[in-house]
């Protein structure tokens, strides 16, 4: 608390990432990252930006970022995406704060879910934006008739953090219709371990922007790049906030990455149906262990035992040395997020929790 | 304008950077940028942390980039600054964002030069700021007598910009002791070419907040790193803005090359000598072919014609492949800012001047 801080700041309430410890030999399931390295040409990419000791550095970066923005629309060309229908910032978190700025701040609430990406309502804190939490149902779906009343806005992970569950397509084609007034924002940092993307449905309605990060399925959490693609009146607001904030957001060898990883569907394909399978098989071992397991498209688990408190289960993995997320939080304080590791993670994890359940079994 | 556009976005004027051409040969002295490479140690820490290949880009970096902070207090340890004093950001562009929003909006209207940076009335648009223009003197010096008055804060860039003129920290120190209840924020982005830093002074007024860039200086404004000093409860407000916000600013990259810039002090005395020197050098040429030139503490001169439109001078430059930034705003519109390169690229400036002022003349 200081006299010098302006009044919003004494009422922030900030987001905590998960932690980010330096251990040797860690099994690292807590921040979803990908367990996979990035596309080789990245790293070519990256000594290219470097070449001559690194001289180009001494230049600012492209301020839009256009030869990333051009890669992106290639990739998504099926879906008729221009360059103008993207916008690039310096991980999706920061694209997700301008959204909230820019597109989501007006007279009504903004709706999101009761248990859902826990930096929504922090966006809100610091924007003074009003929201309402929509109760997921008892399963933790989202329930489209329940965003029914008139709000300022929608926004939701798909599949959803941290339960993986995923909304089909056509629910969020009905939600684009109903609430054609205001933007219905997907945020899709975990589309490609298994969902169908709304990018497929951006150029039918202007009310819908799609959230894209590079940190899970193109294993680059490192460099921080997030993209955001919709009609042009909602990027020309976002390059509005943008260029009211930092002219430069992404550096050039984050641009350079970030090009290059785009541009490797191969590793893409590869990498993702390899964490896909990973994901089916440790759910299934889960199961057998007694686990309640909750159907998963992305790249972690949302699992309880029924036996077994949700904190204890943390604590005794993280003295096996594996990291796993527990949130205490209402609704979801018995349930464990696991992060989709290599095979070789995945049986340490398995092994330990067979243990610790077993233990305990034998005990009681 | 689109009915999606939080009323906010409808009023932004957004901030216009110097324009990043890429064509082969051009003589770039528009945007303030090192005419000398990086640190070598840049290019050998960015390998480092591209080992195997990228590997670790699957990571998140650290949130908190604790490893430059510790290396900023080191290199400013004779000021007895420590790590929890420091604040980093992706660029100082996004660290004065956040102090505009966490430090500078107050019910008092916060007080700037009418000529300087001209990103600060910005961000005064984006967070709904009241702000004063205080004019410069006919010398366009800062007066410090012009900021008595009451106020939410004070702001200015020392060396200002984009006059290069600095103030002498004995002045600064006065302004902090007037205004012990509002916060002064002294952005020194261009202090280490001529002038000294008021880092003396932070642990002597919990008012006084110094932000610093390594793009000039450092030769990294294609990495986007800047930082903040001051008492740990200003820092704390940035944080708490910053965790509201993004939590992982800057990339692993950034983080690394940054590092090693600033644990390379022999590479950054001998290069800002050589920027220094060469601009003494040019001053000199320009008294010469009949300039008026500010005196400069920048990287950086500030200079027009009385015989010569610098408008035309600017076009003129641009037909001869060397780009200059001109501002088409009130009393400085005759004046170019001309950034100081190599001593071959001011011979290449020389040049084509004389001939664009000399011919001239000789039509007159």
């Amino acid at each position: 608390m200081s006299r010098y801080w302006s009044s919003l700041v004494h009422r922030l309430m900030p987001y905590v990432p998960g932690e980010q410890p330096r251990l040797p030999n860690l099994v690292k399931l807590n921040t979803n990252e990908n367990p996979y390295p990035p596309s080789p040409r990245v790293d070519a990419a990256i000594a290219e930006e470097m070449a001559n000791g690194g001289e180009s550095l001494r230049l600012y970066p492209d301020p839009g970022a256009e030869r990333l923005k051009a890669v992106i629309a290639i990739r998504y060309m099926q879906f008729g995406i221009t360059p103008q229908q993207i916008f690039v910032g310096n991980g999706s978190d920061e694209v997700l704060a301008h959204v909230f700025m820019a597109l989501l701040k007006h007279e009504l609430p903004i709706f999101f879910p009761d248990i859902t990406y826990s930096f929504y309502p922090v966006y809100c804190g610091l924007y003074e934006i009003a929201h309402v939490a929509v109760p997921l149902d008892e399963n933790f779906e989202i329930r489209c008739e329940d965003y029914a009343a008139a709000n300022g806005g929608i926004i939701f992970p798909n599949p959803n953090a941290p339960t993986g569950r995923l909304l089909p397509l056509s629910a969020i084609e009905r939600l684009l219709l109903t609430h054609h007034r205001s933007v219905v924002v997907i945020d899709e940092a975990y589309i490609d371990f298994g969902g169908e993307s709304a990018l497929a449905l951006v150029n039918q309605h202007p009310n819908l922007l799609v959230v894209h990060t590079l940190s899970k399925s193109r294993s680059l959490a490192g460099l921080r790049v997030g993209y955001a693609v919709g009609h042009h009146d909602l990027i020309e607001a976002l390059e509005r906030v943008k260029n009211s904030f930092n002219s430069y957001p992404l550096d050039r060898l984050a641009i350079a990455g970030a090009v290059a990883a785009i541009g490797d569907q191969e590793h893409f394909e590869i990498t993702r149906q390899a964490v896909i399978s990973s994901r089916e098989a440790l759910r299934s071992t889960l199961l057998r262990l007694g686990f309640e397991v909750q159907p998963s498209a992305a790249n972690f688990i949302f699992a309880r035992h029924p036996q077994h408190d949700a904190g204890q289960l943390a604590a005794a993995l993280r003295q096996r040395g594996i990291i796993v997320r527990h949130f205490r939080l209402p609704r979801i304080d018995q349930y464990l997020r696991i992060t989709i590791g290599t095979d070789a993670q995945c049986a340490l994890l398995v092994k330990a929790l067979a243990e610790i359940v077993g233990a305990s079994i034998l005990i009681a």
